[in-house]
């Protein structure tokens, strides 16, 4: 399952003593080959972590060997120090495996601006040596969660056999540029680098960058594809695409409906905007009203708020011209009142936002959550 | 007090039975003059309400004769009958003047999308008319508030005995372009349209505008500033300026104090920037992060999720030589830890963030609250 879907894979998932509470905090997926072709995408933010600065170096070559995750520390803002501890964990690795550490990606997630406990650390890491294996893809998707409640696991087969798999973190600051999320995804069929890049960057554009629960942006976000080659298979390209895309956009609704303190997932889809930026930049802008999102949480179809966060965009629309619909309902039409707002059933999870720019012939949808009492406790409480 | 405190304006407010339950819901001010020299500064938001629309075209002749203000709906998103419904406003109020309508500035603020009762609003504008008195002030400072707790009001006294008195109202959606609010300054110097426009200008840029308390930018905001030249006085500009900038800081400041569901007044204070530009850029960002002002809410000095925000502009700087300071603390320095953060006191109301970027002379400050249950209680409930 997960990671280890696909042939060529083994992983392990550990209690190194990171995380206080005996829990799961150290993840090592190996691949086996016989290739070794990688990609990954990373955060946009410029305040970037540790293992972000190291893996983005990695990818440079196209090729990993294996991916060391941890969960208990961003290893984030920890200056030159928290760099040798990214450095440090990678040779580590690449000891026990016989190799260097130049195809060794790290990834952390947890807390900003403390060090990691090294010694628990690379203790950890003799541990999931030992223990990783073609069972150990369950493992692995456990020991990475923070404040996630599920392990998120997706895993779909191609034609010919091939396998694609992949496992996921992440329930807070998700916003575009990715979310605070790990993600690595797996497959047996045997692509070079440069393929597996514009595959990776296509599907992360139409998934995970779609998704903005609290329009915070991570320093840590890191999403990586590996392929070991070892089903064979050299698949038809599209088929491929829409392969990692399916396991992208299931473990992006699986962040969506375990984001914290979440009890609506939302989507904003934008329809008739001038081009798919414009929809895009307005999606996210009614993704980022608090307000909006207050509202839905109230289960109030307040579509003057939804008008008044497209109003802050600079996409090319004539405010008398929009219409609003709150699943299905087309509550505002024309930029005013339009039907029965009382029609509107606000008491599904799911709440489909459709706002018609009426500029043109481009969509594009964005998903976010509602905001809840319990965010706010959750993240009040979260270092303390 | 209030918009009364200089000569020449008198005031009422009343309840029109716009708002349900009997509370003040229309307020008006009159301009007796001799002057009637006016200047005004609306929503950035290209969805605008009605009374926007209305007022903006009025002040482009620099003449007020007087204000009609109602809460109790914001008469936005309604089409060309709600213009027509503030045009009709703006003709009442005129015709018990004995004036034309194309000096009276219209004010709404309440829900928006629906239509306001204009049976009521109009005869409220006839009781209103009947009650305006130099004592009105406060009755027309009452009359604005939606969710506000308490009026806000402030005056000042300028070299000469001139006056400068003001009147505002919001709670939520303050964010910049102003705010959800209105506001009407009042003055009795005799001073010119495009003199009375540069100053203002200048007073909302350096106050309203770095308000942000929820990133939400309304349909209504509305600033007016009004002359009447009653002291006879033609004062200093740039003590004109200060008193302007102090009456417009003294109100943004009671508008943060009352902000829905607040705990906290969180000054965003970025020094060592390249530019006034990029030191807004980051204020900004940092006060709209919902991950940092629920932290703030719960006393956690988490300057991670300060730098986590400061990497998501594009304002020059190196990330290892941000520092930032919580309430005086110097916790992060270099981009890394810095001094232990048990030194910080987050108990007081007041929190400080200094964000030094160390790349340039340039500083600003942008104000905002923290993120709490009560802010989403109070916006998940407002128009059920």
């Amino acid at each position: 399952m997960s990671v280890t879907a696909p042939l060529g894979f083994r992983a392990a998932g550990v209690a190194a003593g990171i995380k206080s509470g005996g829990a799961r905090d150290l993840a090592l997926i190996v691949n086996d080959g016989p290739s070794r072709a990688a990609a990954g995408v990373f955060t946009a933010n410029r305040v970037q972590a540790a293992p972000v600065l190291w893996s983005r170096q990695v990818l440079t070559g196209g090729r990993v060997h294996a991916v060391v995750l941890n969960s208990g520390g961003a290893n984030a803002c920890t200056g030159p120090l928290g760099f040798q501890d990214t450095h440090a964990t990678a040779e580590k690795v690449a000891a026990a495996l016989g190799d260097s550490a130049g195809e060794i990606a790290v990834c952390s997630t947890g807390l900003i601006g403390e060090r990691l406990p090294m010694d628990a650390l690379l203790a950890g890491v003799d541990l999931a040596v030992s223990q990783v294996s073609r069972d150990g893809g369950l493992a692995a998707a456990d020991a990475i969660r923070t404040t996630d409640t599920v392990s998120k696991i997706s895993f779909k087969r191609g034609e010919g056999g091939y396998m694609v798999g992949g496992m996921a973190k992440g329930a807070g600051m998700l916003a575009p540029g990715l979310a605070t999320m790990l993600c690595v995804i797996t497959t047996d069929a045997d692509l070079p680098a440069e393929q597996l890049d514009a595959t990776l960057r296509e599907a992360t554009r139409l998934t995970f960058d779609r998704l903005d629960t609290d329009g915070c942006m991570s320093t840590n976000d890191t999403v990586l594809l590996l392929a070991s080659g070892a089903s064979g298979v050299t698949p038809d390209p599209a088929e491929f695409g829409r392969l990692v895309q399916g396991v992208c956009a299931d473990l992006a609704r699986q962040l969506l409906i375990d984001a914290e303190g979440a009890t609506k997932a939302i989507a904003v889809e934008v329809v008739g905007a001038a081009s798919e930026d414009d929809a895009l930049a307005v999606a996210r802008a009614v993704c980022r009203s608090n307000l909006l999102k207050c509202a839905i949480h109230g289960e109030d179809p307040n579509w003057g708020r939804v008008l008044s966060a497209v109003g802050t965009t600079a996409a090319a629309f004539e405010p008398d011209r929009i219409n609003v619909a709150i699943n299905g309902v087309w509550i505002c039409r024309g930029g005013a009142a339009g039907d029965d707002r009382a029609k509107v059933d606000l008491r599904p999870r799911d709440v489909t936002i459709t706002i018609d720019l009426s500029a043109g012939p481009h969509s594009a949808t964005v998903h976010t959550t509602d905001l809840t009492a319990a965010y706010v406790h959750e993240n009040s409480a979260y270092s303390s």
